[in-house]
């Protein structure tokens, strides 16, 4: 008889904020690769706002996650077992294999890890599509300038805590914005941000102005909600504004239905006005900046300009709780749940 | 004693639709030019919507008209006399001297006319600031394909026909949106737009996607309001928004002070998860593109590619009537007014 695993299906679409019935806790056994496949162990499982969209039906740029369905996600795998030939037992790669201790592959977008280059952790974080999502939406869209002033918010997340120290490595002033000293702390002293502002200061506007004593020239969107009202008064005339998340919104989006849009004078006036440049983005239409992106990241963290940091829970029992923490920022730092020890 | 001459001047600061007491007709002296100056004779006034704008006070990209100031405007004007070496009598002028028969200029910002290439008038219409507009804003920011649905309102009007037409020229599918059954057969049997539909219709939202199949890849913002409504839903996934006008806002805009926007998140959402770029612009911004307007635009006129419809009142007297007309859509073309003969 087959090894048993586990794995977290969606119980049942979320209405609101996800709760913990809406996920559930499987018992499958280890699958047996046939021709061309190869059998994945999860060591690494990263959690990111996106599942959230995966959540729900609705229109978005992919298909939801079936009820009853293995929750999706970007993972870290030993190779097991291959019948592949672009892979070998041990080979070390970063899948998207999801919420789940055991996966068959048939090498479809795979990408071998080298554990050499970085911790294989780093493959779903500042290495991977987090800090990819930060390179691209930061250069191609943002385009900071030397001087000018950068805004990101969820500034000790993964992608927050990427856009500024790039940003400064770009030549400008970095203002982070995050939930409470211990994170706005870090993001100063640590990261080397210039300023960062805690969200639930009753005078976030006073202080936020403060910050950019010369308005804002890039804000890098990955919340919205209270912080986009308050970034908005403070955008220069040509601001870009690289839309990557709305983190935010993500449990209200997705139970209201608005098919017919308000007609929002105000942002559009200021489109106008300010000439603003708002530019929605995901990071895959980036994906030929893949080897400028690994050219100058894995170089940056050796020279020790790029910092990060990991907030780990243990087990994939624990994936739906640190996923419900996340949309509330709960985590510090890059999400990850251990599946699996690196070395069995 | 000094010849008189008429101009308008802007009475009071309207309240939402500017009204016949906004404007004030005054008699003043005919000015003398002195050192380095020349007297301009006004031929034609070009009335534009953005005027609104500086009827009001509030942050916009340029200074509000002060109340009994002359109403700004861009004119096509005759050097009467000149102490400038850089002008002869006789010679045209395009110049920005406002609601008013004669005007001194030290030379700043006049740029001479060639009667030769086309009738004078359009150098304040498909030749000047309107047509420039539609090429710089659809060709920088809209980057029509061929193959694409270009989606533009006011589309028998100066900025909007032209638009169209350079839509059509790089192979894309023209859809205009007008008021009323004779401008739309205008711009469909003479602009040659593929479709045009009456906004005034109450079925213009299935009207509008039944002329777009393969729904909308740019649309060329000039009006905002129940249009961009029913435009929103039909954005495919990385559609260009130009943003260079909302009149059909302007007049509400400008009565309410909205320092703090909602947060419009059905906009911001779509942003995201179509990768729109809404981008705004001023003419001026692009100023650099100048000689690429300068080489097509007269060829593509000359080839019969390119045509235009002119709007005319009569005398300076029906300026601030056509200037209302102008902002409910009353005018059907370019709207000029006829300050003076083109020769004396």
């Amino acid at each position: 008889m087959a090894q048993s695993a586990k794995r977290i299906v969606l119980a049942a679409r979320p209405v609101g904020e996800p709760k913990a019935t809406d996920f559930r806790l499987e018992d499958y056994p280890v699958p047996t690769p046939g021709n061309g496949q190869m059998l994945l162990r999860t060591i690494w499982l990263s959690l990111d706002p996106y599942m959230r969209g995966r959540m729900s039906e609705g229109p978005s740029y992919s298909a939801p996650v079936p009820v009853g369905g293995t929750m999706e996600g970007g993972t870290v795998c030993e190779v097991m077992a291959s019948n592949n030939p672009g892979f070998a037992k041990g080979d070390i790669v970063l899948a998207h294999s999801g919420w789940q201790q055991y996966a068959l592959s048939d090498g479809t977008g795979l990408r071998k890890v080298d554990p050499k280059v970085a911790p294989i952790s780093t493959a779903v974080g500042v290495l991977g599509m987090p800090g990819m999502t930060a390179y691209t939406g930061l250069l191609e869209i943002g385009k900071p300038k030397a001087g000018e002033t950068v805004v990101v918010a969820a500034a000790s997340g993964a992608v927050g805590s990427a856009v500024g120290q790039i940003a400064k490595i770009k030549g400008a002033r970095a203002v982070g914005i995050a939930g409470g000293k211990e994170k706005c702390d870090y993001v100063r002293n640590e990261l080397g941000f210039d300023e960062c502002i805690d969200h639930r200061s009753p005078d976030l506007a006073a202080q936020l102005k403060a910050a950019c004593p010369k308005g804002i020239d890039v804000y890098f969107e990955n919340v919205g909600g209270k912080v986009f009202d308050t970034v908005f008064p403070l955008l220069n005339d040509f601001s870009r504004i690289p839309v990557c998340g709305l983190i935010a919104d993500y449990n209200t989006i997705f139970t209201k239905d608005t098919p017919t849009p308000p007609w929002a004078n105000t942002i559009m006036r200021a489109i106008l006005v300010k000439r603003l440049n708002f530019r929605g983005f995901i990071v895959r239409d980036f994906a030929a900046m893949f080897p400028d992106f690994i050219r100058d990241m894995p170089q940056w963290l050796r020279e020790g300009k790029l910092k990060h940091r990991e907030f780990i829970s243990e087990g994939i029992e624990t994936a739906p709780a640190s996923f419900m923490g996340l949309l509330k920022g709960a985590n510090f730092g890059k999400q990850l749940v251990r599946i699996g020890p690196e070395k069995m």
